[in-house]
């Protein structure tokens, strides 16, 4: 398996080019803050002072997890399947939240342990009935992680769209997601382990002892991919492929909240480049989001206290991608609108 | 002139059937974090559980301001008839962000110094050729104070639709809004200046200097509506009565940045239950506005660094009212989806 290669978007003559336009535009000089820092990031992507939004999409990745098993989640494991059938029925926040936007919604069985059958709107790359339990045995074995990534880098391929939008959903997940987060970030478990879908004080305190106690098993497990396989989810993995197929193909990469970001520090451990055509969506409510963005040096656009997962502040987010393309897109300047420039 | 009375929107069981109504929906129990207390916001405002976004409008309220004689701001005063053309001819930011999301846009000239013409799409409320210098006289008589707040609940009646966003330009407003903060917050002047379009720091302290004599000068300005007329601007009297007029009408208020919110602090000093019907779109770069927020106890749903004014702010909030109201209206509860709560 052939990790994609990520250019860097550096480029020093049209982030210039970039500058001047939007100083140019009727409006006093930065008055558009953060809209004026993702226009020029998607200017760099897009190798453009032209920008431009097309086809959006939210893919949804879904896979379970053996350590529910160690009694992590707030949820029964069940909840994963029916979700997931939520999302086909279109009864969830995600779907609500696409359509609004007008942003296409894929739904991706990565690894739910349910048969689904053939169902219209639901993409099959099913690598396993949910992981192994990590409290006991790695989640996955290096060949299951290979067919996940393959599975991402495939389904962005096929993508007509310019910006992908990443979600997931997946009872346990954020117990995987911590464990990658303290294996790669270093920071502390009580850092890393929040209260995932609702637990409680003392939930928290035993999804961090079993995390603990899985770190300490696999204490081997070092590598970005060792520590993916070892503490991942399907979905997770198969996320971290697409993701680092998408800033291949030099698209914009909407990153979601906790569990979808730690899918991100696995593929930018892999390839740094990849953080220059990624746009952070929301600071999660989620305890270790915000830590997590800080470690990627990430600006997060919304801060709404979400922490609902399934892509939905990545859909959300997607009206101020359109602003800032739209705004430097159309916006009159000094010159052609005739209006004094400041003093 | 009479003050339009505003109820409050408090209603105990209509608050717990709309936390009935979100905490059943498929999703962890507030995992939409501001969106809930938006969705419970917007329902008590509509009384109902059902929400309705309908024909939502920005207005851009623009005037100039006497006290523009005194140095106080990087543009010159043409900028803001030139900026009213701008608007007229769809070139602005606000023009750019109202049309992405599907926002109605009305042009008020409040008290522009230029001779317009009848124009299509500009609505002539012109009470004067701008504000007198505060710095040396009030910048209104209280009868060309009552015609503003008049013209500006009329505005507001004839409006077809239940959301009204608010925006202003006017070169100088930030001296006229930051001294009008000082004088009904009592913060001190520091606090309360910024660098509006974008002084210089020398600027800022003569802005200061030039607010510090004016309140000296007009020591007994000290109601609310006195200290409107001697610090204020056409625009920002004209908002003033436009909010209070559209609280009463229970429509939803869209309050945008630093000068938009000076005219809802003198609102709220009249009417206080106006700020049950304030949805306050970010908070704005320019320094004081985070203090005036705070002290009308305001969480603002944007925080992109922006100071561009115009309501730039109240259209780009606008999908997040969307979606407050969508999730309430469309998303599937636990039951009708069939899907396990939690242990």
């Amino acid at each position: 398996m052939q990790i994609p290669h990520i250019t860097p978007t550096a480029d020093a003559a049209l982030s210039q080019a970039l500058l001047d336009a939007i100083n140019n535009k009727t409006k006093p000089l930065g008055s558009l803050g953060r809209l004026e820092t993702l226009a020029s990031q998607l200017g760099l992507i897009q190798r453009s002072t032209k920008l431009s939004i097309s086809d959006p999409a939210v893919l949804v990745f879904a896979g379970d997890h053996g350590v529910v098993a160690e009694g992590v989640s707030a949820y029964p494991q069940d909840v994963t399947w029916q979700m997931v059938e939520n999302f086909l029925a279109n009864g969830a926040a995600i779907n609500v939240f696409a359509r609004q936007n007008g942003c296409a919604l894929y739904v991706v069985d990565a690894g739910v342990n349910h048969v689904f059958g053939e169902r219209p709107g639901l993409l099959d790359r099913k690598v396993g009935n949910g992981t192994r339990n990590f409290a006991i045995e790695p989640a996955m074995s290096r060949s299951e992680l290979d067919t996940a990534l393959e599975h991402g880098m495939a389904l962005v391929r096929d993508l007509p769209g310019n910006v992908v939008g990443f979600g997931e959903m997946g009872i346990g997940n954020t117990t995987a997601a911590a464990a990658i987060m303290h294996k790669l970030t270093g920071l502390l478990l009580t850092q890393c382990v929040g209260a995932g879908t609702g637990l409680s004080a003392e939930g928290i305190q035993r999804k961090q002892q079993v995390i603990a106690a899985a770190v300490e098993r696999h204490a081997a497990a070092d590598s970005p991919l060792d520590v993916l396989a070892t503490f991942g989810g399907f979905e997770i993995a198969m996320m971290a492929g697409a993701m680092l197929k998408a800033a291949e193909l030099r698209k914009v990469l909407l990153i979601d909240g906790f569990i979808v970001t730690s899918a991100l520090l696995v593929a930018a451990r892999l390839q740094p480049a990849i953080l220059d055509y990624c746009v952070f969506a929301h600071c999660s409510d989620e305890n270790g989001h915000r830590l997590m963005l800080d470690a990627l040096g990430a600006q997060p656009l919304l801060h709404l206290g979400l922490r609902l997962g399934e892509g939905t502040g990545s859909a959300l987010a997607l009206p101020l991608l359109h602003a800032a393309a739209n705004f430097l897109n159309e916006m009159a300047t000094f010159a052609s609108a005739q209006v004094s420039t400041s003093a």
